[in-house]
């Protein structure tokens, strides 16, 4: 069992670096507070044992135990966090791979593979753009130099950014190929929490897909246009708004669409709305339901640019599939709770994680501990501490049975095979 | 018949007064500009040999014929634009009125009753609130107190600017109480240029209902929320959108509404609204009507505020009872219509005008003449030539009927005898 006074004091610690004047947690990444969150990781790596490296998009890995030849079993998750944060996105992920290590370490254990515990750079995507940047560049999907010419939200290189801060390492991106790769995360969802189950074993991750809507109508006298005469535009965004939830919960929970911003143009009390911007993110664990969702939309939209005379135009702003995780590591995590005495659910993860992109290279699967009332990216981002070491213990027994024992099925390699 | 030449002359020279450097139309209330346009109108009235009188909220009248201690048939409008305007809203009806004053003076005639030509101060409401303020103080239904003591957008008190541009004159409000009342107005709207005629004989202005909607949800992730766990406020406010759009339809053209401005918080795309604002812009020519269409959304309102899980706050910005126009006026527009040969429709003005504040204190209708499109409030404002002269003789042909005959009616008294 993990030291659940080492592990939440270490979040309490992280969590008190990068708070601005007024107590707000703001850890961008690479900015200074950033800086003083992943040195103190690497100094807990360190006093651990840990072997540090970090690559050239400054992802950090602290590597322990096995044959350092190698491909480890990883721990993976984020030190960066959003504006505003709560302490547990990310860093619990993190900070339970270094504590699972210290316990096997402190128990004299002696993995067959080596057990990496990886600090990714960038997930939030707050002040560099796209999130989940540094796992993207491991797994291949983003060319280093890409990467580093990113201007920020500040108008700053990302590349001069990591320099400055001292962590543009040497190891080539993608070097540590992982064996088997785990994150474990809140849930950043209200579901664990609703049905007061302690961990999901995440089986996949949804599909996204972001869309930007313009309509274009006619600004024309709220008072003297007859109805049949109007081009509103902000009724037909109110005819999509009410479309995608129709649809959504026609899918019976399989698909999620959300209208989170709007704006009307010229956005009078008495003017018929000219112009309305919409934004849809559509979500769906299955390609082809995702695909049929966008295909539905695309279908209503132009059926209504015709009925109300309006003209609509989409951009597309992200798309991403949904990804499949793999079912022997799903399975360890439903035996190591078992094993606990805690109950598990199987589920799909809403959000994004740099799980989704080393599932690229490597077999992947996640585990959820709750967040009371589904809340993060707030201060009020809160997961007990109970749930925080049921967590953590269950990430134990499956790194136990991964570095030990093997995926128990044909997985393999060595260390940089790819 | 009036004079087209003099009449369209002199609605192009006042549509050159008040342009700014990039020659858009801007005479807005008692600003440099409005002084001009007053000057010169009043120049055209003394050359008319018209009796200029000004009162103490800025109200021009210009009075011709009859025995001057009787209550004169008035007809009146406004000189005042919005910002970027038209030339035609307001300055034609007041110039239309010069115009018919002319055309019987030069014909000769002595009319039983005198003839008022009146331009009511700040009718567009841009730089002070409210709107159709003049006529409003005129009718007794604000004080001529709280109307000079009124601040502008830009600071200004109103009384401090009515005197320095030199209109403050020492008539009390609502000396000159009309026998009759008559304006002759663009329709701003698209009937008469949509279906091709050129007189309508208004015979009601709609009620008005504003009201501004809060809508109070939940902020939460919109990839990790399941759809029934959900409180959108921005699904609740398209809700709202598409009822009232449903209901206006339903009711046959009697009853318009209009969602003209709308703001979601926190306004991101993978964040379901916390917080959707919109306003409300319902009107009816029926005063049960648009009660009931009120009730209606009040209605739906608590109804998917409880089946939505949402709070909604209203918020009531204006509220104006629909006007019933005097019949004898509306049927003296067909006579006079019918007298040109040309057609005429009965209808309902859907904007507000200085006529409807008139009408609380003496027997009023409206002449309107087409918008090409329906457009006013733009320099694309535009009325033919055709139009215009035609406007003007129907209403030479009501002033003759009501200034000669009489309303036919019980009317009648004596000027300030209210």
């Amino acid at each position: 069992m993990i030291d659940s006074e080492r592990l939440l004091g270490r979040i309490r610690a992280l969590g008190r670096i990068g708070r601005t004047p007024e107590g707000a947690l703001m850890r961008l990444a690479l900015t200074d507070s950033d800086r003083e969150g992943r040195d103190a990781v690497v100094a807990w790596m360190k006093e651990a044992g840990m072997i540090v490296e970090v690559d050239a998009i400054g992802n950090i890995f602290g590597t322990w135990g096995g044959d350092a030849g190698d491909a480890p079993v990883m721990i993976g998750s984020h030190l960066d966090t959003v504006v505003d944060a709560g302490i547990y996105d990310g860093a619990y992920g993190v900070l339970a791979g270094l504590e699972v290590v210290e316990t096997l370490r402190d128990a004299g254990a002696t993995p067959v593979r080596p057990i990496t515990v990886a600090a990714f750079t960038n997930e939030e995507g707050v002040r560099y753009t796209p999130d989940m940047m540094g796992s993207l560049v491991h797994a291949g999907g983003l060319a280093l130099e890409e990467a580093l010419a990113t201007v920020g939200t500040d108008g700053s290189t990302l590349g001069d950014e990591l320099r400055r801060i001292g962590y543009a390492g040497p190891l080539e991106p993608g070097t540590i190929r992982p064996y088997a790769f785990i994150e474990l995360h809140i849930e950043q969802g209200p579901i664990l929490a609703g049905d007061g189950i302690p961990i999901g074993a995440v089986e996949r991750l949804q599909g996204i897909s972001w869309q930007r809507v313009t309509i274009r109508g006619e600004a024309n006298h709220a008072g003297t246009t007859p109805m049949r005469l109007r081009r509103d535009a902000g009724y037909a965004a109110a005819r999509i708004v009410t479309f995608l939830h129709d649809l959504a919960h026609a899918s019976n929970g399989s698909t999620v669409a959300t209208v989170g911003s709007m704006a009307f143009e010229p956005n009078a009390i008495n003017i018929i709305p000219a112009e309305a911007t919409l934004t849809v993110d559509l979500r769906d664990a299955d390609e082809v339901r995702l695909r049929s969702a966008e295909a539905a939309l695309a279908d209503f939209m132009a059926r209504i640019a015709d009925e109300l005379g309006v003209g609509i135009e989409v951009e597309r702003l992200a798309r991403f599939s949904p990804v499949e995780f793999d079912e022997r590591i799903v399975a360890r995590i439903e035996e190591a709770a078992a094993e606990l005495g805690v109950r598990a659910r199987r589920m799909t993860s809403g959000a994004g994680h740099d799980a989704q992109m080393i599932a690229r290279i490597a077999p992947t699967a996640m585990i959820f501990v709750p967040s009371e009332g589904g809340i993060s990216h707030s201060p009020r981002e809160h997961t007990s501490p109970e749930d925080l070491v049921t967590g953590a213990n269950v990430l134990l027994g499956v790194v136990r049975r991964l570095a030990f024992d093997g995926l128990g099925g044909s997985g393999g390699g060595r260390r940089g095979s790819g």
